[in-house]
């Protein structure tokens, strides 16, 4: 496919916004990217353009069967001025893994590249500089066949749209109480876990309402079949340092195959720390708890990086970890990733993309 | 609320379509209603308007997050002449139950119906008239707040489309084969199972793809905990007929609550036929057959009413129900509820709304 980006540029660019004081995705820049798809034709028609609302039938298959994937990952502006974008490779693999469960027709990666570069550098601008701060890009594919049967839609748009976001830590690390769900269920094997895909987000809501009523900021997910094995933690995947040894849910077919998760563990790898990917059970962590070995616990995730937890709630029986303060491997991890995405130190793994 | 509802009429009607060349949902009546929600003002402006595209922000939450509920029923023209909605009030009644799952406001169940009413009285002419034929109505809600946070939406479009169908079985009720469902799971407790959601027809998307490649049209769906118990057929619920015993999956948090699977066994009932809903082993089916008790087998749903069952395939072994053919409950019941549709038998017990 040939890669020849069209690209219209606004004539009334936007006001950018002090991002310290936006909230998370509530600001989108001047531009968006936009690729479409039919049936017999494929993908065609690659283009930037202004940010702008999209004319939809109401009957497009996204609104009412969620046919529909996406990704997040985010650019970074370095003290010399450069655009680095992290690992944007993985997650466009990771898209045609989510359209393969989704029944979404795959998506030619090198052109996915070229419009998430062509695109961030036509709104380069909108990268803010300050500490912590970055681009938040989301590609993301819907449905748009109007027809109601229930079958695989025969049209796509595949887009980009970008927000510049603050701090994740305006005021430091800080741990975060959370609520073990024993009732709600995010994902099953054989369901749609592994594929980041809409439903599994709306599932999730109700869960973190009743949780944010009990004072916790987020949800651990157990599994679903048995309710034992830990899974995720919010939209984070999840890792605990257990006397010395790093362990995190292995990939089972209902968790995300986190970017941030791959490249934590390849961090601790580098530094012969040990990893272990296998099942946890949450009664393994109540009992290295009870044992004193169970050292510190963290999510991980695009936005936040990593996210200390300084306690766990399993039915009504707290355990606070490393005393609720963040641990020194965690803040070794967060100050090393975020140096590395932020250009400050080496990117000896070669995942930044200059832009 | 004041049920006021501004009707907008279109200027630019459309040719109606012969229905029986037409596929399912791909044809939409002259209008639409709509309703819209946000937080702090409640459901405001219902109104029918021209059919037309809706203006979409790239970063609508329904888009990322799945946030999103939908019902799906029928009216249908007498012979003479009237025009009868099927149970509309349970309709509603379920998506509330929905929105409960899904974090999405309640809607008022009054105006709702009133919406409907208004809207099909606007279209009355696309009413159908020929022997089987209806008007598919699909009220949904979707989530239109332009944020990627990952929480429920403060903003909401509630729309109700509608579209001429022809008859489900235009060469009269056929039975189908039917793939039991190994791999792929559709919903699991604690999940979204029991809502009507578009993260669970997402889900089904690639097993009913798989099945067709073998030459099934629909996958018996096994629970997602122990791939054991039968829970759904395609997207209907599912009855066996078993030594004169009517048998179909207690609804158990994962099932659809059917209004069709509802009605089902209110005619039963009343007609004497002992119903159980319970959990329903795939198994117990295998041996119910080997054992020749295993009469019939049906879906149950908006869309066909009756979907007999006649060959169910489980990790290769095929079992062939009644020899293929559809099974004399199984057409007792269509005849019956369509006939009671369609207003050429007595309403009984109350169920059709005139509009």
């Amino acid at each position: 496919m040939a890669l020849n980006i069209e690209v219209e540029l606004t004539k009334a660019p936007k006001q950018k916004p002090d991002v310290s004081r936006v909230g998370f995705g509530t600001v989108f820049t001047d531009h968006m990217f936009m690729l479409d798809y039919e049936e017999g034709r494929g993908w065609h028609s690659p283009r930037v353009v202004p940010y702008q609302s999209i004319s939809m039938d109401p009957a497009a298959k996204v609104f009412h069967y969620g046919q529909t994937v996406f990704e997040g990952l985010k650019a970074y502006r370095t003290a010399d001025g450069r655009i680095l974008v992290f690992r944007p490779d993985q997650n466009f693999k990771r898209l045609n893994h989510s359209n393969e469960r989704m029944s979404i027709p795959h998506l030619d990666v090198e052109l996915a590249l070229e419009g998430l570069k062509k695109l961030v550098q036509t709104d380069r601008d909108w990268v803010p500089e300050t500490e912590g701060t970055s681009l938040y890009i989301r590609p993301f594919i819907i449905a748009t066949e109007p027809v109601l049967g229930v079958a695989a839609s025969k049209r796509y748009i595949f887009m980009i749209i970008m927000s510049p976001v603050g701090a994740y830590y305006a005021e430091g690390i800080r741990p975060v109480k959370i609520h073990v769900e024993s009732e709600f269920v995010r994902a099953v094997p054989g369901g749609t876990g592994s594929a980041k895909t809409a439903g599994n987000y709306a599932a999730s809501l109700k869960a973190q309402e009743e949780a944010a009523l009990e004072g916790y900021s987020q949800v651990l997910w157990l599994d679903g079949v048995h309710k034992k094995y830990v899974e995720e933690v919010g939209s984070m995947n999840v890792f605990f340092k257990v006397n010395g040894k790093v362990i995190t849910p292995a990939l089972n077919g209902s968790i995300l195959k986190g970017i941030t998760r791959d490249s934590m563990i390849q961090l601790l790898q580098s530094w012969g720390v040990p990893v272990e990917e296998r099942p946890v059970s949450i009664e393994e962590l109540y009992e290295a708890h009870r044992a004193g070995t169970l050292e510190e616990a963290f999510g991980t995730g695009t936005a936040a990086v990593i996210s200390p937890v300084g306690e766990l709630n399993w039915r009504g029986e707290k355990l606070i970890i490393n005393g609720g303060e963040t641990g020194e491997l965690s803040a070794k991890l967060y100050e090393t990733l975020t140096g590395i995405q932020s250009g400050k130190l080496e990117d000896k793994l070669g995942w930044m993309v200059q832009v």
